[in-house]
């Protein structure tokens, strides 16, 4: 679970990313920023905001944020169906992103591990993203990347999108945790 | 044709909107900014600048300019082989579109059809994008799109781009005209 106020600030500091990579979002697309925690309760280490452009049955297109050292977990993109996994084109518009895809390990990742979780990444071969830089992740191919340290906002291009078949690495990860309104917590409220 | 000088020029005037709305190229993608003259040799009235950042058998992505008043003439994209043509998003990031597509035509559009080339532009169904709007267009829908009074900056998230299938309304059309060095045009060479 993730608290609705955890979202909304989450939100806020999204759209000032946004705002200083230029990107503008309708007034309906800023209500509906995604703010993945993936369960792990621990949003500032492993998670991803991201909104979703498009998605249809030919091509999706999403913009991704990282907050400074954030990090969105190991996963990969099956096949569903008679189709090939996700196939996705990270191309990085602001700041600064670390990929690490399957592959000959770098010696030294620039991206920290998040603590806690060394065991859920396994893949090392290590890609810095710059603006204006782009990366393509083949079908099924295990990936987790990191933002540097301003964050990054990065565009993803890919085929259908369909975030409820990703296989993470670590088991204890739920794609789309419940949002919990404060009130209903027990916890007080922030202002 | 279109002239080696003509295409420089163009690629610096899409770089300056490109850097107006916080878009960053590589240098290998300035060197290769596609300037589409559709070989009516009128760039300024009738012609798209473009940059394909990944083009896939899965999805394409790509970011438009259009300077202020230039056309992308009328044209759909057609079934290929197996595959219904291809279904376009248009996210406007700077500037103002005006995008006419099949439908309800508008009694008074705010485009101004590029004069002498009236009867190649039929459908006026009016869609007008500012930053942060879309628009998503049916396979095989005629459609043309005008810059507003600064230009625009445009999106395009796709299915696999075949330009050289495209039907354009104006049969004097060549979507990919060569581009001739300058010292053999046997005009004079600017600078």
């Amino acid at each position: 679970m993730i608290l609705r106020s955890e979202v909304r600030r989450a939100q806020e500091r999204t759209m000032e990313l946004f705002a200083r990579a230029g990107i503008v979002l309708t007034a309906e697309e800023r209500e509906r920023i995604e703010v993945a925690g993936f369960g792990l309760g621990q949003l500032e280490a492993q998670g991803l905001e991201l909104i979703t452009y498009s998605n249809t049955d030919r091509y999706c297109a999403k913009e991704l944020v990282l907050f400074p050292g954030q990090t969105c977990p190991e996963h990969l993109h099956p096949p569903v169906g008679e189709e090939p996994g996700k196939m996705e084109t990270f191309r990085c518009r602001w700041g600064t992103v670390y990929l690490y895809v399957e592959g000959d390990a770098a010696p030294d990742i620039r991206a920290v591990i998040p603590a806690g979780s060394e065991s859920h990444y396994t893949v090392f071969h290590e890609i810095v993203l710059q603006p204006g830089e782009q990366y393509t992740i083949p079908p099924g191919t295990k990936h987790w990347f990191q933002g540097g340290p301003e964050g990054a906002v990065v565009s993803e291009f890919s085929s259908t999108s369909r975030d409820e078949f990703d296989i993470f690495t670590d088991p204890g990860i739920v794609r789309a945790p419940t949002v919990v309104e404060d009130e209903a917590s027990g916890e007080e409220q922030p202002h």
